[in-house]
């Protein structure tokens, strides 16, 4: 099953909508199979494995980090498939929560005779396929907010300047992380002040995560952004008073366009994930800016921080990680669990998430 | 060598004015001798070691992280014991730039005809002695600046809430950090905001840090830092304006005191930490508050950060950790180098030093 998670991790950010699944087949203790999700989410992981297999699947015991799917969708069943290939016994880490599976599969497995046993680092297998499970069960993407910053947390000087703070070796994991994503977010406001690319550089991912940007009106800047549609999607979040002129202007060269509920002349951050998650989105990677983030934080969104400390100070003047937050009480602060540390390139990174 | 550095640690915030020196005798491919720097800063390390090798230090070789000293202080001269013993070879780390000493003392031992190998590990030796090689290099202490910090870089709610935003476990660290320096140093508007105690707490060191309050007028609460000069020493560095009668509370009391020259009504912080030097101080672990420690960054004083990352968000609107710098742009920004990450009960320590 731990083979089975790292597999499923190969898909995280190529895969969406679909979970990313691992699977491994065993026949008598040696491996005959291995597949996960592949790029654009087919075909599944249960699949790849049997194929990869073929007659030796027969008999063979199968670890899946999710339960097979039993639903006829744009590929056969992977629960008919294993029934198919005669495997004897299905291991699998947790129930697939999406109404058109749950606990289905397993049933179809076991009506066919075969052994199934669930729950296997479950733990392991819902930290892994979190978004997955977000969408599903709270109909929004996991959201991890990216904060990279000096010793003393900003995020820029006072004037805006901010390139660089952390190292060129930091900033290659971001883009690492990019595609680790389903598609990378960011407020109008950053949008606006540095018309960034968003795009994953520095090697080709096995799908370009989507750009999702958030802007009530639309008032954005017509450059970089707008010249880059054939390198990845562009989605665009507005308000439902956004102009004409620009929803024709962005959809013309080919962004989509998302409309969701305001709140006080903003986009309602709920409204927003809950948007992006009907897209079909499970990982969200968002890149700033602090007053968008501090939005998404306030609204109790915000999943998971991926932050990059650099050895060097810039002072109470720098602009701050995150937009005020409101808080009365040291209690209601939200708190993460520290759940990865790595030192790159003289930076460090910390990763936390909520339990 | 490497055995020496690791004893001369031992003495590291406890052996002030003097340097933490550590030494080995070897002979015939056995350890016959260990000593470090003793509290208070006498025996030296090399006396130690002699004493415990007793006969056995004949023809044996020394190892010592500083140049043995040559000068009748408070102690007869460590050259003179290696050379009274009859150790064959000296190793030493580095030259001691104490002008009493500097070459004097590997001079001594070569006359005696013993051989003298200076220069290994000179950079590691460099780096553990830092404070002592600042205060007489520099003619100021080695200034490390702590930062307990939410994710986002804050060290209170705007309201001034900070109890807790790390660990328990982070809490004891900062306790064994402060008996790591020769004394722990904070600014008014921290004495006045918490009137702390500043004190190791959780063990006993082997020599309590001496407490230094900077603070121009002396307006300080005389509460629980008035209550407890029977813990530790208490030093408040003030301006030329201090009224009399705050001097004379504190005086009364035990409390040291030391006048400093001001700068537009603040103390110069360069005044500050030669005022500290020149009383013998050779670490000093400042504290806070971000405006004091600003202040100390400007004047291109901190020589270290130690940063204690939490897994909480508390938003632009707390209080930031570091007060403004100024800076106009990020080539001037002070860089800092990596020496240590760890984890310690859920939070991120970071130590980064000035090259």
């Amino acid at each position: 099953m731990r083979l089975a998670l790292a597999l499923a991790a190969r898909g995280l950010g190529n895969v969406w909508p679909n979970p990313a699944v691992g699977c491994v087949l065993v026949r008598e203790g040696r491996i005959v199979g291995r597949g996960w999700t592949q790029p654009g989410g087919r075909p599944h992981a249960e699949r790849r494995a049997l194929d990869q297999a073929g007659a030796e699947a027969r008999g063979a015991t199968a670890y899946v980090t999710l339960e097979p799917c039993s639903h006829h969708g744009k590929t056969p069943p992977c629960a008919e498939g294993l029934i198919g290939a005669e495997v004897a016994r299905v291991v699998s880490a947790m129930t697939d929560p999406d109404p058109r599976v749950a606990g289905r599969g397993h049933a179809m497995l076991r009506a066919a005779g075969i052994t199934v046993d669930e729950g296997l680092l479950e733990p392991e297998a819902r930290a892994l396929q979190a978004g997955f499970l977000s969408r599903i069960e709270r109909g929004r993407p996991w959201i991890a907010v990216k904060l990279a910053t000096s010793l003393d947390g900003r995020i820029a000087l006072g004037n805006g300047e901010s390139q660089w703070i952390t190292s060129a070796e930091a900033r290659a994991r971001v883009h690492a992380l990019r595609a680790r994503f389903d598609a990378v977010l960011v407020g109008g406001g950053t949008a606006r002040a540095d018309d960034p690319l968003l795009t994953v550089r520095g090697f080709q991912p096995a799908r370009a995560p989507v750009r999702v940007v958030a802007s009530a009106r639309l008032d954005l800047p017509r450059g970089r952004l707008a010249g880059s549609l054939d390198q990845a999607p562009l989605w665009l979040v507005h308000g439902p008073n956004a102009p004409r002129e620009a929803r024709d202007f962005w959809m013309n060269i080919g962004a989509e366009l998302i409309e969701v509920a305001e709140e006080k002349g903003a986009l309602q951050p709920r409204a927003l994930v809950e948007g992006l998650a009907a897209k079909g989105l499970t990982r969200v990677f968002c890149e700033g800016g602090g007053q968008f983030a501090a939005s998404l934080m306030r609204a109790g969104l915000v999943d998971e921080f991926i932050g990059f400390t650099a050895g060097v100070a810039l002072g109470g003047d720098g602009r701050p990680a995150l937009g005020p937050l409101g808080l009365e009480r040291l209690a209601q602060a939200p708190r993460y669990r520290l759940s990865e540390t790595q030192v790159i390139g003289g930076d460090v990174l910390h990763r936390w998430r909520r339990d």
